[in-house]
């Protein structure tokens, strides 16, 4: 099924969809006003100092969700889910390094996972849209160019590793209006972490897009400045640096789609 | 020492006076400005379980800290503290009761034990009081009186029970601007959990404080209105409620005093 059929859907018929492997593309742009949502699973022995880790880095890993030990369903953020299906792809991930890219996770699911729901910036951009703020990925379609920045996250156990962020160009004169929005939604991301200059935060050139893609939006116009928020992909960041024995992510892009819609995540 | 030989210290003044046994009463009015903490202590083993209640139910439990296991000592919220010493009084919990107040907590620690701080409302009353709020409470040098509500937290694992309040009494052409400063604070119980009757939360009558004492705020004055917080005592309630093995938290009323002011865990 094409990107088009599913727009305006509920977000448990898009969930049906790509549960049936009918839909297979990054979920930019789809469920509109509804929160979408990151994925990381570890084991229980773990859990425990990935939710340290989130609570010490709440900007980059905002958590919407813990399921029960084993339990592959939820219970606050959308009903008759299975989070082991119900994301378009999936990546294995072993002692540092991704091994797989699955289309659902039944193979790897067992008692000792949890997994962990983390917000996602794309449920701002509908309110940043809402506010008359420009962003030209929504106009193309396409995901916000994500960075592996130098910011690095406050370690917790085993888990330690950079920030990554996504970048929204914005123009100059909407720059506070975009940090004031995007603050009402801290389970998003909130505000941003840093606005301006990529240098400062180690990005020497906004060519260098973490997932290797070179998008139109890395070329500025005159009057837009590059803003940056915390990316969901950090743990997939923290996976490789922290050389973590097992972890099971979304794969970028291709995130969970909730029932809620974003006002109910709104700080006020 | 006496209370107002302690005002205008600094949170780690204050501390270190704790710590040496010269100040046994309640918190309140001191480390102006400053972020108070409830303090939660459970076995390794139950800590997943707390922090998933915690993420679950923010209003009564946001966390602002966890010790790694076995570390009595802050790597954020204060410097050189120690959670073991550093509240003038304790409660040990046992099988759902409290078998005993203590003054530290040396004798019960172990490797085995993860310290939670939670957010406590007495931080937000400074930014009530600079917002013009009358805080009637804070004129007398009280506490907020502490109820038990019907509002039941959403169960993790073991942990169930319901929610402690706090009530404030505040003028009736106040409460809309009461909202939204303590909304400001989401660290520190955030927003108020209810406007209005008691008997709406269960609450047959203001005299019938959680702790017993009858202070002179639960009659309130004709122009006032009662709003409701959560209040931090909550995981109180949850051991004596869900039977919880063994849990070690303050006691009410004698907080930890942080190093952060208050302005640092605002939303915006």
């Amino acid at each position: 099924m094409d990107r088009e059929h599913l727009k305006g859907r509920h977000p448990r018929e898009i969930r049906a969809v790509i549960r049936e492997g009918g839909f297979n593309e990054d979920t930019v742009g789809l469920a509109e006003g509804y929160v979408q949502a990151n994925l990381v699973v570890v084991p229980q022995d773990q859990a425990l100092d990935l939710l340290i880790f989130c609570q010490r880095n709440p900007q980059p890993c905002p958590v919407l969700e813990v399921t029960d030990t084993g339990e592959p369903s939820l219970k606050y953020m959308a009903q008759d889910a299975d989070i082991r299906t119900d994301l378009a792809m999936y990546k294995i991930w072993e002692k540092g390094r991704c091994v797989a890219d699955v289309e659902n996770i039944t193979d790897y699911w067992s008692d000792e996972l949890v997994g962990v729901l983390l917000g996602c910036s794309w449920s701002f951009d509908w309110a940043l849209l809402n506010a008359g703020i420009r962003l030209r990925h929504m106009e193309q379609g396409s995901a916000a160019p994500a960075y592996l920045s130098s910011i690095q996250c406050e370690p917790a156990g085993v888990f330690h590793g950079p920030v990554v962020v996504t970048m929204r160009p914005i123009l100059k004169h909407q720059v506070a209006r975009a940090v004031q929005t995007s603050s009402r939604y801290p389970a998003a991301h909130g505000a941003p972490v840093h606005v301006g200059d990529p240098a400062q935060i180690g990005i020497a050139s906004l060519q260098d897009e973490y997932f290797g893609e070179t998008s139109s939006l890395t070329e500025l116009e005159p009057d837009e400045v590059p803003v940056f928020w915390a990316c969901g992909v950090t743990p997939q960041a923290v996976a490789i640096e922290a050389h973590l024995d097992f972890m099971i992510s979304h794969f970028p892009g291709r995130m969970f789609i909730t029932d809620v819609p974003i006002e109910e995540i709104a700080m006020f």
